[in-house]
């Protein structure tokens, strides 16, 4: 036999072989082919993966570590290249399987267009659902250069699925002047700033199951410029940590992380970043 | 008026305004939906355009400058991305007209997959046509994850469009076992090397309409290295630029260059490649 | 005909192609001679008119859109490499020619040499003029190594041919002594911060024309990473957005943007900066 | 002979070539070996005396120029690569040397680890040393990975040499459990934010001598990316700077500036920050 | 339970579960601490399998496929960085149980002087053992730096293990004049060129059981950039697989391939041709 | 004093500090603002000198050492960026010096303008001068975009200054058609490959004094990305080392190595390549 630091390293830092008795489970969706600037984030799961070994499992945020949690790092969706209805189907197949197995999902994209199907199978197990976008693009167009599933429509087609007005919205700083307009009637959509805006929806919503869609792009290049669609003027790194935390205490249920593109970070401080907002997502949603 | 040094630069080097009297038309085809491996070829022919204002007008190897020639850039053919049925529509029918209007077109990806599209209207006006296919890999599949429409399954359908072992491939080095059992009983494939096949080749076809399509990953990474797919052990800068010019005496129909990734070429010599190869192929094939 | 989606795009997102209606013009300049550190940004204008079209043309922090507006982009003044007199002669002409034609026009750099003719120009035709000089550089030298022509002397320059103390420059933090202590005399320079300073400043030149002169390096690196010169310690994305906002009830006669080089800019969120703010300034300065 | 515009660029900018007379003397520490994730430190020493000629000597935020100032860049430790044991003692032979010649060293690593030998010399000549030190990650570790001598257990030897709790740590934000329960007991630890714990810091220790030791990754990877395990959440480049001359007061004694990795760093501004902050330090510790 | 398109991708290309029944093994030896370049070979072992997804099974050029081949890959020996002598006990330990169990190995480095242990524990089961070495440089020094344990040293000592003149170098282009002298007397070294030595070597070897190490750099840096002391004018990627296809039916008992390092190679062409390699070694040397 | 172990590095690979004993010296002309395409030469020379410690002393291609060799390396000449008369004057000053006192000049560029002023020096010293010119340009244009001092006339000028059809060039594969008229007259040009002519003009120039002027881009861009105007078609790493082989019995008098722009050459092997061909240059060259 080998010698026992001969070691194979699979899935995200700290994760357990178990998936039976895992709590939370990570999947990473590597779809790409509906984004109409730079493609890439298809290489966004397995790049968060691999760098987040450059991590601790301790957060001193949360004096709270990985190692007292159980979690299942179940690999990638494979998905046909080009394929986008498939692509969605075997998406939402995946997260209910996860949802209907009363797991704590967290989803690693690939683009943003899969939050659709993952909201659909979430809401089927909680009806009464919230959704907390963080995105610097509104993504709320009835159609996109003539296409109904695109990155750009999902949180319009997202917003439908849930009760009236359940969409919030915020980091926002990029759309048409329809999707604004559509924001002030359907959605709560906060422009640019997160706080104290999240503050008072955390408020608002106590009580009800949540689910949380992070593009991040919602913060600012400077801090993540390995993404698709780069738009200046986001937040810090500290600030969307700080989101993180500010959601401790409600009911999510739910969780995705998209557009990370790591051909477009060279210095690999995007995907370091996503990594540690896994870590301190599953410390902080994962009780 | 402003003055005349004030100037706008539009198309690839050396263009005319002219599409009517034009004898050429270079057309961009930016997509790249169905690639499985590194996506990103869709900036590809914008870069091209851009990068061959770097280049001479004169090609000292085929003594002769683009100043002679007649040729127009007619943009990019505008995609809805991530739907490949009515882009693959789009591409058929721009291509369709060029070759009513009696042009020599030359199409620059892309995906591999715009090839389909491209011979499909080209055997319609040239029934006994022969496709020249550049590449590193076979492109032969019947199927490739589950999907019929692919860059890797388009030389396959390509080949059912023409006369019996009327594609000949050249510069090969990657497929699954299959598509090369398929190559032995259906078309004619080279293994690595470009030449002395190539000179064969073309006496075998003379007299028939040829049609090229060139993966620039025919090339090696190195000469090449901006590309979704780099396959070491392929052939050099020079060796493509000879391909050219042997086929000079053929008659070529159409063309199309593919697979440029501008995200993998830091150094930008894939581009300043492709420029090139399109300038010697303009010279080379426009009478 | 070829089909309608079948487009060229020429020059910056959303402009037209009437220049005697247009009411803003764009021209770049593509100088970077006389830098003294990492030239390359001859190529920032190009990149920013192509990076441009990953934008909207509506921003909702003005709530207007680039579709009302009538501009157009007159391409890129073609420079003789390496002749400062003759690339400055021909610069001024090309802005000579805008003003008196009642244009407002927008200069992309190039280098910042490039704003001693524009201002010339700008002077001509508005007698009263202030300049509003963003930079993280006094750029305030009377000669710099043994030449007078430099883009480490061009504001000095400026100054000179404007009426007393008419600079104000916001954002400085790099010089020589002798520099600061030439504009305690004849400037305004205010230290790192643009606010609070700016908004005094706004109020000081009520009622005067103002000429917004824009380095790219006046942001932090962290932000605007591809520029020649960076200097750590600048403002952010956010702030330099905002100081468009708080200049829009100036009487804006014209503004140039410069110093942006891509080379140094593999994320492109620099070049992708520079396209916003052209947007923004548009939509702020054009009525 | 040659004219004198034939010129030889040695050591950082503006320094002297007499070391006898030099108050302060510069020494490059070329070591990376013992570093977990990405080496590369070694050619920082370098590459900040490179890039240091982009800089002006003169300061406008302290309004003094390394021209008014003595000292002398005595080059680079050579190091036998590999071997950590002679490594060190090199490096506390050399430091030795300084601190008993009277002389304000600073070091330019290289990794963390050079601190120790660093430090051990240092306390030599200063009994009642204190210790301020800026960084992302604790370094307190007892052992790292089975070994004793390591960058990540750097700090806690540190300590061990200093009189009690007389270690201030400042911007941490990553670590084990077991190093935050540590600091404690035996260090002032101050998780994230550098101020306003410095303010406070700087008043204890009044009439002490203060040795500064401050990775790069203390400043977040936005502003400084090209580092070896870079952490998102840290200050910005005006912060640092700013603590820069919040101890300006202090009886500084020598400092190192470490863990600066310029093959993560394609735009240079992690080398131009750190150049900035030695010409800083300079100005503001060497009176 | 997940549908079986949830899959996790653990390992190079197509490796087995099975370790027992496994007849080849992959053992990744992360460790670059003695170079005296540009270190980062540790990220080799991760890249390499990560990069060989993008390859086929099947190879043209062997006509044979990875799926007839069973083999299994262990992961990576942990060590304790900058720990050379315990890094190499737990590299030989590893080897030994590897060589004992009648596996075939192939192991991914890291620096060259991981080959020592390896041919340590090789030569313990084959006394009669060959080495063949294809590298840019000697390797040949008695000492490097001080230090007996190197890089640079390795070749020497492996030479000393083995029968005399039993070490084979191919592709050489770089030493001191004593390494070449050595070299004269006590290996057989062959300048530059890899054929038609290699062709001679092949015959006179026969019989005897053959341990291959190959360092990356002995391919010119055109075709193999990412790699720690790149030294012009090396072999083609074509040559190289020919020199694996040359060597098919000797008695290899072994295999390392060392010195890949991910971070200068952009474009990621290195690491595809070691992935490449592997398969073909894997292919050509396993029966 | 400090321990001998630390070291200052200045100039080039094995430089020593004896100006007046030297045979050969190495000045660095770090002008680039003619060129049309990719600026960024001016950090050649300090690049090649800094990368040059990876390379051996010696070299086993000519079995000679630096250490035989007495040279100097003088540093930079310093420029007034973007005035160009003065820099050739400054430059033609500096030759002329070396030149006088009999040494071997080899100088760095730099765009390849700089060989104007060097070859002026030079032809006053040795009347009978031959011009061997390595490059992909011709360089032989009259006027270029309205100058006669530009990188593109350079070579014109320097035939005039020599007797007749004394500039041999080779490599040659790009121009306009008059240059290659002109050179079919007044030049000995050969197309794309470098021997056998060079054998021949080798045979053709016995006796007489031989300058030397290497543009780093007559070899192909995968071997030297790192470069103004890189021309696909070129010669590889190897051959551009036998060509300085193939020179080494004529009386070379002295000799450029220009447009080596660090900047578009990530992995470095442009200045790895330039450095090694100063080595060998030397070695062949110097008696």
């Amino acid at each position: 036999m080998l010698p026992s630091y001969v070691q194979r390293k699979t899935g995200f830092l700290g994760a357990g072989e178990d998936y039976e008795q895992a709590r939370a489970v990570l999947v990473g969706l590597p779809m790409d082919y509906t984004v109409s600037l730079r493609p890439g984030t298809r290489f966004g799961p397995q790049q968060i993966r691999y760098i987040s070994y450059g991590l601790e499992l301790y957060s001193p945020y949360q004096d709270r570590s990985l190692a007292e949690l159980s979690y299942y790092d179940a690999g990638d969706v494979f998905l046909p290249f080009g394929n986008v209805t498939e692509s969605l189907r075997r998406i939402e197949e995946a997260a209910e399987t996860l949802f209907a197995a009363g797991k704590f999902p967290l989803f690693l994209g690939g683009e943003h267009l899969v939050t659709l199907p993952l909201v659909k199978a979430c809401v089927n197990h909680y009806a009464d659902l919230v959704v907390f976008h963080f995105d610097a693009h509104t993504d709320l167009r009835e159609v996109f250069e003539g296409e109904e599933l695109s990155h750009a429509t999902v949180l319009r087609k997202v917003a439908k699925l849930l009760p009236p007005r359940s969409l919030y919205q915020f980091g926002i700083r990029s759309g048409v002047k329809e999707e604004f307009e559509y924001a002030a009637r359907e959605t709560h959509l906060y422009l640019e700033e997160i706080f104290p805006a999240l503050h008072q929806a955390v408020q608002e919503v106590q009580g009800r199951p949540v689910y949380i869609t992070l593009d991040i792009d919602v913060v600012d290049p400077a801090f993540a410029p390995g993404t698709g669609t780069p738009e200046p003027g986001g937040c810090t790194a500290r600030e969307i940590m700080e989101a993180i935390f500010t959601m401790k205490d409600l009911q999510v249920v739910g969780m995705d992380l998209v557009e990370v593109a790591p051909a477009y970070d060279p210095s690999e401080r995007t995907t370091i970043l996503a990594a540690k907002l896994v870590r301190e997502a599953l410390l902080a949603f994962v009780k």
